[in-house]
Formats: structure tokens, C-alpha cells, sequence
């Protein structure tokens, strides 16, 4: 008989992944040392190290955890969905959302720093992209969408607005008309 | 009589910001250490350092350098076309590109996790901002802006595709279908 269930197995890895997020999104990669991991989770290296190969292995299963969670929202909810929700649990200083936003950035710095890591990253990341074309598509077939753009082009459009928020916030920089501005990002797409 | 004119100053500030611009970019602010500056502009650390006191005052130069290059830019032909050439001189993979939109991220990293750069940072980075305001005010008065959405929400609305933009390409993504995006925003903030 297993001393440890599958379930308690599953529920300390969810807890090193939800604090290491915070710490890889506070310190950065190279600054969340195995010592503030460590201190981070509140328990050893073996412990951590049990669940996750090396220090890369769990800043990728963090950000993996991260894309597979958004891809979910975005196919229930369309991307500027996320994006407002986004924007309001920024505006509450949600601990949380900082930390996604956080490891959202440092996934685009090791990408720019680190080709393996971007070559390990690029085949990880279209789940989002899928899943709101797949819902831009169901739009289009309810004729709500325009129709003068092929649902290519506006997915790229949503991204790079989503792209653009999460730059955006992640610098800690203010709100500002940023609720609005979603308005008009949604309003682009839209079927007048 | 000085042994050394203000223009040869200039000229070789100018060619160690250059030069410092695309080490900054590949390797990081952290990366990018003395030694790789000195082997990127071809000068020993005294030299360099006679110029900017610091590496630290030597990347704020960089992106202040940038800044101003791109408020200039905006000012003459709005934020859209700033985004256009990007994206077309990525495309050609020009040395200079990768390099200014890496300090972009770079700037974005250092501003996330360094609470005293932030700070500093934040009282520069007004000016392309106000450019691309009274541009959009501009063509407001012209009768070429939509006018159902505050100039200030179509300044951000800009932005927000501006910052997607750059986080975009200094990740190495491919540009797809950005063009087409990049009609679809303009189309959004013209009058109809």
C-alpha cells in the first residue's frame, strides 16, 4: 500500500507550482534561487526536486499550467474575456495575477535569451492561438463576426492586443483607459 | 587648444551606445557584462566608462536614445507607421531591429523587476506617448479620427497594439499574418 495517494501527490505539486509562480515572477528566473524556491513553497530542495527534474523543468511546468488554464478560458469565453478579467484582477493588486503576469514576461525574456528554451516554448504555446480561432470561427458561423477580415488575421489581431496588455501590466504601469480600450479591441472584430 | 573635438565625442558616444544596443539586447542587462561591452564596441572599460559612469547609466542611455528616436518618428508619421516599419524591417532581419526591439524587453524586464529603475524609467517614457496624443488630435481636427471614443482611449488603444507588437517580435515569433492586423488597427481608429 502506497504510503502518499495519488490525489496528496497531485495537491503538493499544485502548491509548488502556485508558490513558485510567485517567486519566478517576483525574482525573475535567474533570481528565484533554489533558496528562495526554498522559502518560497516552505519546504527543502528534495522535496521540490521530488516533483520537478531541475529549476528549468519547473519553471516550464509553471508556464505550461498558465497556458493550459488560459487556452480553457479562451475557448469558453473568447479572448477579450481574459483580457478584462485581466485588467480588473490587476486593478485589485490580486496576488495571483501578478504572478501569472509576472512568469508571462519571464517566458518572453528566456525566449529572447535562450534558444533552447524558445525552441522548446514554440511547441508548447499554439494551444491559446487554437483556441481562439476555433471560437472566432464559431462567431463567424453565427454571423456576428465581421466579415471582410479572414478569422486569421483577427485571431493575430487578438493576440497582439492581449500581447500588448500583458506587456502592459506586467511593467506595473496604471489601468489608465485600458477598460475602454478593450471596447474598442472588441468593437474591431464585431460585425456592424 | 582640446586634443579632442565635441564631434569626435559625440560621434564615439554614438558608437558605443550602437554598439552596446545589440549586446544589451542579446544577452540581457545581466548578460551583457564588461568584458562582452568591451568586446562589442571595441573598447577597453575605461573607455567606455569615460563616456557613461555605469553600466546602469549606460543602458538607461540606450533606451533613452530609443525613446527619442521613436518619439521623433511618431510625431511625423503616427504610431501605426512606427509599427509598419518594424514589422517590415524584422522581416529583413536588419541588425539594428533586433537589437532596439530587444532593449524594448529588455527595459520592460527591468522595470518588473527593479523597483529604482522603474521609478527612473517612468519619468522618461512620456514622450512617445505625447507624440502619438497630438498626432491622434491632429487628425481629429482633420475630420480623419473616428469620434464616438476619446482621443485619450484611441492613444492607448495605439499602444496597446504598439506594446503587442514589440513583445511579438523580440520573442522570435514569426510575423504572420501582422500586416493585415496592422490595417485592421488603423481601420479602427479611422472615421467611417
Amino acid at each position: 500500500m502506497p504510503r502518499v495517494s495519488q490525489d496528496q501527490l497531485d495537491a503538493r505539486r499544485h502548491e509548488i507550482l502556485n508558490a513558485s509562480r510567485t517567486c519566478f515572477a517576483r525574482f525573475g528566473y535567474n533570481g528565484a534561487t533554489v533558496h528562495r524556491l526554498e522559502e518560497a513553497t516552505g519546504m527543502s530542495r528534495g522535496a521540490i526536486f521530488h516533483h520537478f527534474r531541475d529549476k528549468e523543468h519547473l519553471f516550464l511546468a509553471v508556464a505550461e499550467d498558465d497556458a493550459a488554464t488560459m487556452a480553457e478560458i479562451v475557448a469558453r469565453n473568447g479572448l477579450v474575456q481574459v483580457m478584462r478579467d485581466l485588467l480588473e484582477r490587476a486593478g485589485n493588486s490580486e496576488g495571483d495575477t501578478a504572478g501569472w503576469l509576472g512568469t508571462q514576461l519571464e517566458v518572453a525574456h528566456r525566449r529572447r535569451t535562450d534558444p533552447a528554451f524558445a525552441k522548446r516554448w514554440a511547441q508548447r504555446s499554439a494551444a491559446i492561438a487554437d483556441a481562439t480561432r476555433e471560437r472566432l470561427q464559431r462567431q463567424r458561423d453565427a454571423g456576428v463576426l465581421r466579415e471582410d477580415v479572414p478569422v486569421e488575421v483577427l485571431t493575430q489581431f487578438l493576440e497582439l492586443a492581449y500581447d500588448g496588455l500583458v506587456l502592459h501590466l506586467a511593467t506595473g504601469r496604471p489601468a489608465g483607459e485600458l477598460a475602454a480600450v478593450l471596447d474598442v479591441v472588441e468593437d474591431a472584430v464585431r460585425r456592424h
